[in-house]
């Protein structure tokens, strides 16, 4: 016998594959049920396309299934407004529904109030079924509607022992082919991909996604965004000043920023931004992902390493995810550049705390993503 | 349609129960289908008791199952000798079971040729079903025949990043209590413990396990064995030493072993093996594990750390399981302590190969377990 929890899981199934396509709008999933089974499903598809629960009435209607009396499951409270489509809450008060199940509230005041709006109309209205894996499906649009910066994952391809190169800096490869490919769609699913300056020094990346095909292969390319203090020179040889400069954004120091070597860049299409200074003497990258949000429609950042810069993300409250792959391999090198680096922390009590979220087999290797145990927003679990 | 895969998997799930109470046997399952359907089980329980196969047979007579004609599915060879029990082959072909599934053949010489021997009776023989799964679920029992060493696990609780224990070397705790319970588990299942001389000095260890209850906490404490050039004061503060003095064995270098201090220890009770040196002045692990094997019947050695131990058995191809429990917290720490250290190895191609066997998240960590790519006793994989 099916429980609310399990045709829930099947909506989060269903909210996953808008990944990528529906940004900034949170990823949906809805599953209409029908004594004990499920009867009709839709996800939100793409950006100002027709929400889950619009979707799933669309299927149940293509395969002759009336909505009236049948509960649905929803993974996010159904909108309460008139956006790019009318308010989901009263499309299914006029299906006639006869019980909505909602993952979890909208963290959106102006969305919200969807579950009122249902009962107040007479549906039978439960919420906060699987609350919290419903809240990790939108964590990224939770961070947009309550911090106003973008979404950031960081991902680390590391040996078991947590190192992300070699003593000498060698890091090809450190994962399979299967994860790198999976990389390449997780910057095709973003608008930015961070890396620090000693990467861009040793690797001189593009930083692109190069998808052999399948939908996220059309998707735009990622911004490329280095956090370096010595900006590069603009005749050099980095490949992302030569060939992406308009794609390309530089955070540095304030009198960086102002000098004459970013006065050449930005004449290229590069844009410099000037951060102000922590406390510490590191970079504030708070200003900086607020920009890319404001200037250049970036909700979501993959940073791709190195350590130091995962450290300072993570020391800053900025790490909203993180994913790591692990290659089946051991370094054993003190010496070897590790996957964190660059805080100092006395007692193991002191370690920041994560929770697990998903475990998986890629290829040979385990990718997992953990989540601070604290959201970064610091929003409470709804129902 | 469940297939012959299906029924060896559940075989594998029943042969696993046997972990710390058959050794050294291997642990094995096995179950009887008859018309697509699971109609008895077996697993071997104990050493000295019935084998797999003579306990699913057991489980069919009790259940009224005529096993004539139904297909047996075992993870390893039915044995052709007598040796604490009859021959399983020749209790097959009395049963007259129509097919014998074999996930693995025997890799000990003596006792293999049961598939053969059912063959020439009549019996339908299939080998090589789940043929990788099924011997790695006898990987120690390979590696005790053609090695003749015990067979070691190396076990860390290290953060994502890592580490296993802060820069000050504070390591409590790193991973939470269900990990720590089942590390009791691990050692209740071993014969000894190995940890090197800075574990012993930092942790001043007990290395017993220490269970609530079920049947591994009557299973008899492991010895203790540390890695050490230093010996420890006989008269010191090591618990080892004041309170299991008869339970503990120091692998030292020979000279040391030699000397006055070792004299004392061992009039208190403690064994002291004197090891040769390697070429890199290390000392020669092997035939410190042969001696335990060979006087102190231990067939399995639980390695608890620290990471200079744990990367010398992987560099003395001594390490055959390593199990990592995964705590969700990032330290960050350059100067933390590394899960594994003390190489060098200048590209990450030079990295140590390994394969993922299992993942299990156990409480709020994830226990990852993996074993050399290549297995230490590089034996090919039959079937």
């Amino acid at each position: 016998m099916a429980s609310d929890a399990d045709f829930m899981a099947r909506a989060l199934v269903l909210a996953e594959r808008g990944r990528g396509f529906v940004t900034p709008n949170p990823r949906v999933g809805a599953v209409l049920v029908r004594d004990g089974a499920i009867v009709a499903e839709g996800w939100h598809k793409v950006f100002g396309g027709p929400h889950a629960e619009v979707e799933c009435l669309h299927d149940a209607e293509k395969k002759g299934v009336d909505p009236a009396g049948a509960t649905m499951y929803v993974t996010l409270e159904p909108c309460n407004h008139f956006g790019k489509t009318p308010p989901c809450s009263r499309t299914l008060l006029d299906a006639r529904v006869g019980r909505v199940v909602v993952g979890c509230l909208d963290p959106n005041p102006v969305a919200g109030g969807g579950a009122e709006l249902l009962r107040q109309g007479g549906v039978d209205v439960t919420v906060g079924v699987l609350a919290l894996e419903c809240r990790d499906a939108i964590a990224d649009f939770v961070v947009w509607k309550t911090l106003g910066r973008p979404f950031v994952t960081v991902k680390l391809a590391m040996t078991l022992d947590g190192r992300i190169a070699s003593r000498t800096g060698d890091s090809g490869w450190v994962s399979g082919e299967a994860s790198r490919a999976r990389v390449h769609a997780m910057r095709a699913a973003c608008q930015a991909v961070l890396v620090g300056g000693g990467t861009l020094a040793a690797d001189n990346p593009r930083l692109t996604h190069r998808l052999d095909g399948g939908p996220l292969a059309r998707n735009p390319q990622p911004l490329a965004v280095a956090v370096t203090r010595r900006l590069p020179a603009p005749d050099g040889p980095l490949a992302l000043v030569r060939d992406r400069p308009e794609q390309l954004v530089i955070f540095t120091g304030k009198a960086a920023a102002a000098g004459p070597a970013a006065a050449k860049l930005t004449a290229l299409g590069v844009r410099v931004f000037g951060l102000p200074e922590k406390a510490d003497g590191g970079l504030d990258l708070l200003p900086g992902l607020v920009r890319l949000r404001t200037e250049a429609n970036v909700y979501t950042v993959l940073c791709e390493g190195g350590g130091g810069l995962a450290a300072t993300l993570l020391a800053q409250g900025l790490l909203d995810e993180l994913t790591v792959f692990y290659a089946p391999k051991v370094l054993g090198d003190d010496k070897a550049v590790a996957g964190f680096s660059g805080l100092a922390v006395p007692r193991m009590a002191g370690a920041a705390p994560f929770r697990f979220v998903a475990t998986e087999r890629v290829g040979e290797d385990l990718m997992v993503t953990a989540r601070p145990a604290v959201p970064t927003d610091r929003a409470t679990v709804d129902g």
